[in-house]
């Protein structure tokens, strides 16, 4: 019997644990609250990762541990794999956790990113300013999750707010100014790699988020091969070059046809939730057959899925559960605003099917909006 | 939140908590062992559901209540279904547990069944032996389960044998002779039918049994569609006849292509453990979403699908997980004789996919045996 042990207990932890039962796994999950909501189906220790003997506990009793999380301080990180296997190892969720060291990496492997640079001092910010130009986007480079720790810099003139907002935490966490990207579209990979290296990846999703927090997206994304080829050449450079082992995501921008690398997150994603059912295996089981050593599930699609997230309260679920291929995700979360509550999958054999069943959703539940540029790409 | 209560820990009840998860339900599963298997990935009160204590105390604490397990006294589901909403009905139960009733009710709605008898004493044996020829098979009226409880009756001086091995249960749980069927074939209708009386059927299953207990299921099943509607029509007449709300199992011997009616079994079922991956919707999450007045899902599948069973001990996984369409059930069970433990399902886009996966799985776990019948009828 192997104990998979999780750091948070969140919605990502909880779909894990739901998708490892059938593996016969069993699953250990710590978290700082109480009410983590995977600790509904899942055995949960409640304390803070930073607090060596809740760690220590919770390292004693599992085979091996991973992350729904990606802010686990990587002391605390690596302090857990001096003790059981962890995966994905603690280098690669370090580098993950920086802006910087990411960014840098990927110049490193000629992955194209947005224009980029460190900022120690207000001078180093008005320097920067003025050789990216505006707009562009100071950010933490560590602890930014959904849109928090940044700040949008219109005109240089911003930059005195920006610093005022930002500034102090220029010595704690680091600061780095990013150019903004006039994107056409969001893409995102999803992919595992395993123990011994086996590389596969989902097709190329396309996002939309609304207000830094994802809203949408579809799966297979409407791109040409050469360009999706290009996206998971990158990703896998990435992944071989951090030895890493798991599921992942690499977030990317497309601007006149050019794929910019935006963040990489060492962990389930957002963006492969639709995996659960539009899938022949989802991004949770595949993330756990990686981190036990198994073989890789298959990755390809059956039809087409648009997911829609869910965020600080849900909708009626029965306008998704009458349609042929809804599926229905309630995290089983208390609402709160701007959390992640739950999440819809759509599934359907054609384009056209899945913007007529996105057309009926959104309807029913008031959401045209939400689904209105997923229909616009479908038709597009 | 809505909590469903289940009697009966087993796998039925962990699959049902875990495809009920993304309806954001909460589970309490009831069981006599304290390792009932279900209890890994939810709350479980270990007692006897004779005991009205231990029920009261699950009673109190679900919205609704369903079951793993067919023979729960009918008395005990009644007491539950007086406090509490149960489905499918104690009535529905009841006929389903007593052999006599069930095939008394499939002969009022005209739904075939095999030559029957009550037998009541050791005269009334020799009568119906007499009456219903040899071989035939002399069963209790209730309990059997998996082929326990049965006496085969290969020529009438078998008569002595038989009564001596179940006779003192004539005047206990009862008896009943059954005709033997020369069947070609086993089939299952798997069928749900919400509180609204919404009617669906997953795709008619074909189904390979050793020693009384299912082996290895196939579906389609590869029968013309004339015949398929029969079976719908079947259980579909049984389900309204009893006001039957959930997910069941209708199983019929296919006799020089006539239906016969076997068995109901009130509850998900073994031979629909594939529709976790070959069907838009589970039974599992079907019979809940019926449970809760929800809509029901498409019961469309995708592709084929075989599922094998895995009885006493759990094979090598990788096997199966090597295999693109290969999906891998753990129930968490300790090993032990006879008992189900887990299972696999095989997906494939067409017939000569699917039976060449299986003849790879075969070869590589040493089961050939199991695999050749579903090869046969796939290359039939």
């Amino acid at each position: 019997m192997t104990t998979v042990g999780i750091l948070g207990g969140g919605q990502l932890a909880r779909m894990m644990a739901l998708s490892g039962a059938p593996l016969g796994l069993r699953f250990l999950v710590m978290d700082t609250v109480a009410d983590a909501c995977a600790g509904q189906f899942a055995p949960l220790i409640v304390g803070d990762w930073r607090d060596e003997a809740a760690l220590g506990e919770f390292a004693s009793k599992v085979d091996v541990a991973t992350f729904d999380f990606e802010n686990v301080p990587a002391e605390s990180a690596q302090w857990l794999a001096d003790r059981v296997p962890v995966f994905p190892q603690p280098r690669a969720l370090a580098i993950a956790q920086d802006r910087l060291a990411e960014k840098t990496l990927f110049r490193e492997l000629d992955i194209p990113v947005p224009e980029f640079a460190a900022i120690a001092t207000r001078e180093d910010l008005d320097n920067a300013i003025a050789k990216l130009g505006t707009p562009c986007i100071l950010k933490t480079r560590r602890l930014g999750y959904d849109g928090k720790g940044q700040f949008r810099i219109k005109t240089p003139a911003d930059a005195a707010a920006a610093w005022e907002a930002l500034g102090a935490q220029a010595v704690t966490v680091g600061l780095i100014l990013e150019g903004f990207v006039a994107f056409e579209r969001e893409l995102s990979v999803v992919a595992v790699r395993g123990r011994d290296g086996e590389f596969r990846t989902w097709p190329l999703t396309e996002n939309w988020h609304v207000d830094g927090v994802l809203s949408a997206s579809l799966a297979p994304a409407k791109v040409d091969a050469a360009l999706a080829q290009t996206a998971f050449a990158h990703a896998k450079k990435l992944a071989e070059a951090l030895d890493y082992v798991g599921v992942f995501a690499l977030e990317l921008f497309c601007r006149d046809g050019v794929l910019l690398a935006n963040e990489l997150a060492p962990r389930v994603h957002n963006s492969g939730h639709w995996t659960i059912e539009g899938s022949e295996t989802s991004q949770f089981q595949n993330h756990l057959r990686a981190v036990l050593g198994l073989p890789l599930g298959d990755t390809r699609m059956v039809g087409m899925a648009c997911m829609l997230n869910w965020i600080g309260a849900m909708p009626d679920a029965n306008a998704v559960l009458a349609e042929a291929g809804g599926h229905w995700h309630d995290y089983g979360k208390e609402p709160r605003s701007g959390r992640k509550v739950g999440h819809a999958t759509l599934r359907a054999d054609s384009a056209a099917d899945l913007a007529a069943t996105l057309e009926r959703v959104g309807v029913a539940l008031g959401r045209e909006a939400q689904v209105a540029p997923v229909i616009a790409s479908l038709r597009g």
